[in-house]
């Protein structure tokens, strides 16, 4: 019986998480249901697909990931399911799974349009309970992804724009703060394999020049400032046992540039845009 | 094995919870021990009952519901569990259970009183870990209700006054606020079936007027004010993407008007209380 | 299977949790995973040792406890695992686990250097997921402690200074404030057994003095202080349905301090030190 993980941003002091997971439940009594996040800030889609991302690909292929951000409850956008290489993603066609396919091939996708697997009555407002999470239980319990709905052409599925870097012909990296973990740590856009060969970088953030990219925290004094590459594989900045976020007053979209020392030797630093 | 869900004030950030599932889990290894809520505000009996009531529903009838907000933990409050017949409800006989019981009919009551079913010591701050945990626990094993204490009467527990509309013979209600949720969306206690049906209605709340009762988020611009009937079925004012309670300053037991279009038509709005 | 619970200072709004229980699954996918607390205050080793002791106890002596609270990540610090007659403890060996070994004996520990049961690659900043639930999940699966790298002795464990209280020879107590839970109680350490013997105590803390230690938050009135033994038996200063924290602004390491009824008697308070 394949595990189901869950990403809201339902939050916990509510009844929501566990309506949603008696349905599934009764649906699935064998599905282990796992939750990922329940904090995920409302209706921000960025950050949950961003969570799903840094998560997915720990579990196994035949894990069922259902994610549930979903400013759009009620309204015309399609509720899917995405057949992939690597776990099927039950969520509402908002972009939520952008991160997702930058990195997974879509095998099939359904548009969950079967009121057979749908939990009725059907409130408005809660497709979580009574579509996705019904979706994900049946899935689970080996109903066919052709069942639940209408074949829709992957290139159909909503896309949001996912922050990217660009390098530039000069070789400097311009780029952006994507996430902000509970540590206060600043992930950038920056893939960490663009800095692990050769080449060293400085990192430009706020009014802060970080000289190098280091391996670890303790690479640094106790609060101090410190850029490597993350658990999630990309660039980020930190301060040691501290909060970048808080320290340098950053927010997610922020600018962040990397220069290759070279760089910096040949060209005026007063070229660099602030 | 039957599913034990779980919801209390203890919150996540201490060894409360994992004590109390410590012990649960040795007494009833193979039992699903299941999270609905551990973020109750402190003691609140009423937001309590009502998550209880809005998820309780979505699980098997052979469910064993615990429920430990307890202000008065160590005092002569009794500890019970209470049959109905869409699950086993094990709560302090404090009101928590009120909502639940205005739905579903007591079929047996006991007071938790046989130690052998306690964990010894009982704590007289911790009944959680020492008395409700392990009732349920022993419920799951198929330790019948019988044994766990002496039998009383459905009517011998204690209620809280549940909030309630009320009906005014010229056709509008006056209602209240019962729960606010962690997007900020504001439950009344107006049932959904009272406008479902042909009349249209619009709702008095704070200093605003909404002009009718809209099928999801999505029928207003964003940011914009709306009522709707809401998953737990209630009617409900909310912020689409936004706050509610933030924006219009709103808190638990705020009084909310509901006015029939044909009253408003017929009437002087003068006569609506402020 | 055995049960694996987890302690982390992840937090759960981010894939962190979710990442390191994906590889744990994968290893272990009959291990049941138990959540005590990703609450942790960030990189507070004293606050998640005190949650672990608080909570381990209470579960099954063939459990696995895995406790990630790792300010020193990628530095040198070592990975261990702890064999005890109560349990298996997975941590850093940064003085996490001081308060379960001044209560249980380290039967076997080892040094977690077997590449083998880490998830590859590791990452420099995250060993939860890539050393600490690896080895647990390995554990849960039957590799014995002594596969899993090199042994140590237990006097190498590297040991924080746990809170101790004073008993002076007048017969008075010295102690500190330890924890404050999420109610707001602060909990001394002072153990119950300290003062559940004869005498009689008042206790003073901040600039209140509370004239006896009683049973229960009941004892006193509605928002009144009392003082009493908690759930975790140590001697713990409360406001009845109110936060003592908030109430008294008291904070971690805050001086509390016990008199005996029979010393107040006999000796001028003005020696009580502020």
């Amino acid at each position: 019986m394949p595990t189901i993980t869950l990403i809201t941003d339902f939050g916990l002091q509510d009844g929501h998480v566990g309506a949603m997971k008696g349905v599934m439940h009764t649906i699935a009594p064998n599905a282990t249901l796992v939750d990922i996040s329940h904090h995920i800030p409302p209706q921000d889609i960025q950050h949950g697909g961003f969570v799903l991302m840094t998560a997915y690909s720990f579990w196994s292929v035949d894990t069922i990931h259902c994610i549930v951000v979903d400013p759009g409850v009620g309204t015309g956008r399609r509720a899917v399911a995405v057949k992939t290489s690597h776990g099927i993603f039950v969520a509402p066609d908002n972009g939520v799974l952008s991160y997702v396919l930058a990195r997974e091939q879509a095998i099939a996708v359904v548009s969950l349009t079967n009121p057979a697997f749908w939990h009725q009555p059907v409130s408005n407002v809660f497709h979580g309970r009574d579509i996705f999470g019904p979706a994900a239980a049946y899935l689970s319990t080996g109903i066919s992804l052709a069942e639940m709905g209408d074949k829709i052409a992957p290139t159909e599925l909503i896309t949001m724009n996912v922050p990217a870097p660009q390098r530039h012909s000069d070789g400097h990296v311009t780029a952006h703060i994507q996430h902000i973990d509970g540590f206060g740590n600043c992930t950038t856009d920056v893939p960490g394999d663009w800095v692990r060969a050769g080449e060293h970088w400085s990192v430009h953030i706020g009014d802060q020049v970080i000289e190098s990219i280091d391996q670890t925290f303790g690479d640094v004094a106790e609060g101090g400032l410190v850029a490597l590459v993350d658990s999630t594989d990309f660039v980020a900045v930190a301060v040691r046992n501290g909060s970048a976020a808080r320290s340098l007053g950053l927010s997610i979209g922020d600018p962040v540039q990397l220069f290759p020392k070279s760089w910096s030797a040949s060209q005026p630093m007063l070229s660099v845009p602030g």
